[in-house]
């Protein structure tokens, strides 16, 4: 387990979990920064009362959960190896680890975002096998640290190509209100993860302009058909299915309805703010995913000549750049034409299911 | 015509389109009853002042929108006849009409609800066919009267089985800020329109007991599911594209966040009254459709001896029936199965849709 916050709560559902199965080992490593927290070494304030204190401090983390600060040591003899950091830092944290940890071992990513490359979005799990040369499951859903930690309900879908490994992720990471459940479509799963930042952007943008709520759920319906389209085209021979997990559908309302992308959007409405100025406001500085994604996916278009089929994409990219007028959206909505389902499908296959 | 508030509304609109098309009588007709509202008859409010004074007081009306006392008179000569009044009254109005209207005519039925029959769920556009011996196209989706006349962003699917008659319904029914698709799959249009109330009213329960919008949105989503199965096993043929419609996907969303149903059950909660306590208070006895639609659909699960493919469906409706507790819907969502993708699939079309 690599963690911050999220990497914390769900290192707690883990190691409650490894204590309860018996072809499990007991004890679950937890990497930390040597950082001084409140006068005290962070980890061990861990190891010794059993908190992380700076991260997660009114929670009681289990005993077999044992922080270190080495990254090498805290992952060596591991099994499944748990990225929970920034994505900027990944390809830093599989150099270390290359060639030092088991050469069969699973990673599985907990990780937010991607990494940009020259054809456009590099999966964080393609990423992860490419530099640490292991197979890599996502793990993705409705699940916010705290939401987690207080037993409040949760889903998290978890995309793992390798099928044999599907009980044992299930069984490591549900937790008492904690619904997992795990598909093989891990690409499906990581790249709805990132679409529906883009949907969430522009719903902010209509509650900004006070639109009534018919035009939000047009948006959020209709983002998810261009978030099927897209993954079709780019990531071919995902299911259709996997859009009606925690991951896909579930996933883009709780956005749509309430996230920093929601929230920013709405916000840069309403003021005089740049989106620049309120992530350096609101997120110090951190990039808001929306109009990160929503450029990438545009290049993406670009290159493949289908800008045209992705109405609503291109249209909350060009607002995200000032080229258009956030108003226009409600118009490019209005706008879509009747057969957007059948728009995009270069396939064969998404166009045969969804024109049955 | 036949018309009430949503009735008069979208008579409105039609009667704007039909000023404007060549190919269409210039004149709407609007049946009303003959009734004295504030000293004056109502339908000659209508003809001399444009104005419908009992339902939509403050909205200036089409001049070629010529209200009707008589029934017969109104319809007589249409090519297209639009229902828009109670449920209940449907079969009277059929009996009326019967062999007194154009017989190529087409109706057209903007009613909510649905008539009990000895095989469960009898839907209105086939009850309307029997009894008036015509075609029966549904128009259901995000749209409420004072929204349409207020020139608000709506959206309206339209299924017809005749698609000869798929441009002229969408030209009659389109307005500025109305958002009409014509699909021939009617039936699964209608459906929709029914079962979306069950969720609906499945969302208030979880608002009422303050939990989270996870749990909100893996109802939505479970839910969706539930409405594709139960489609696919009594209204086969049914194309999986028509939930991505409006009618769908979007106004399922909509209820979810703002109908009566959702409404209802939350104070049902919040409040020491019974659901049909409610009712009488709030909706002055009128019947709230998710408690009924829940009803019948357990009713038709039960004797195809596939209730317990359906667990949300059915714990809905056993909270309206007071056999479970209204908390006992939350550990009922966190344990649908994993594979309730698959289940309730009797028809290998949808199985495969949903499995590519």
């Amino acid at each position: 387990m690599l963690s911050l916050i999220r990497g914390t709560a769900l290192a707690k559902v883990v190691a409650e979990n490894a204590t309860r199965l018996e072809d499990v080992e007991n004890r679950v490593n937890l990497f930390v920064y040597d950082e001084i927290f409140e006068g005290k070494r962070l980890s061990e304030t861990i190891n010794q009362h059993h908190i992380n204190s700076k991260y997660l401090p009114h929670v009681k983390l289990p005993e077999n959960l044992v922080a270190f600060t080495d990254l090498v040591e805290s992952a060596k003899y591991a099994d499944i190896i748990v990225f929970a950091i920034p994505s900027k830092h990944i390809t830093d944290f599989c150099k270390t680890l290359l060639g030092k940890i088991k050469p069969n071992a699973l990673a599985v990513s907990l990780i937010k975002g991607f990494l940009p490359s020259e054809s456009g979005i590099e999966l964080i799990s393609h990423a992860i096998t490419k530099y640490l040369k292991v197979p890599c499951a996502v793990l993705i859903g409705v699940n916010l640290a705290t939401e987690i930690v207080s037993n409040k309900f949760c889903e998290a879908t978890l995309g793992c190509r390798d099928t044999k490994q599907t009980r044992i992720l299930k069984e490591l990471f549900k937790g008492p209100s904690l619904r997992v459940v795990v598909v093989d479509d891990a690409d499906c799963v990581e790249i709805c993860g990132l679409l529906k930042h883009i949907i969430a952007f522009g719903t902010g943008l209509l509650d900004g302009l006070e639109c009534n709520e018919n035009i939000k759920s047009a948006l959020i319906r209709l983002g998810l058909l261009e978030m099927m389209h897209f993954t079709d085209i780019f990531f071919p021979g995902s299911k259709l299915a996997t859009f009606f997990e925690s991951s896909g559908l579930s996933d883009l309302i709780t956005v749509c309805y309430g996230s920093r992308n929601r929230r920013i959007a709405e916000a840069f409405i309403r003021t005089d703010y740049t989106i620049e100025q309120l992530e350096g406001e609101l997120l110090k500085g951190q990039k808001l995913l929306g109009p990160v994604v929503a450029k990438e996916v545009n290049n993406m278009l670009n290159n493949k000549g289908v800008e045209g089929k992705f109405p609503i994409f291109t249209m909350i990219h060009r607002i995200c750049e000032y080229t258009s007028k956030p108003r226009e959206l409600i118009q490019c909505i209005f706008d879509v034409p009747d057969d957007i389902i059948l728009l995009g499908c270069s396939t064969p296959s998404l166009k045969n299911i969804l024109d049955l």
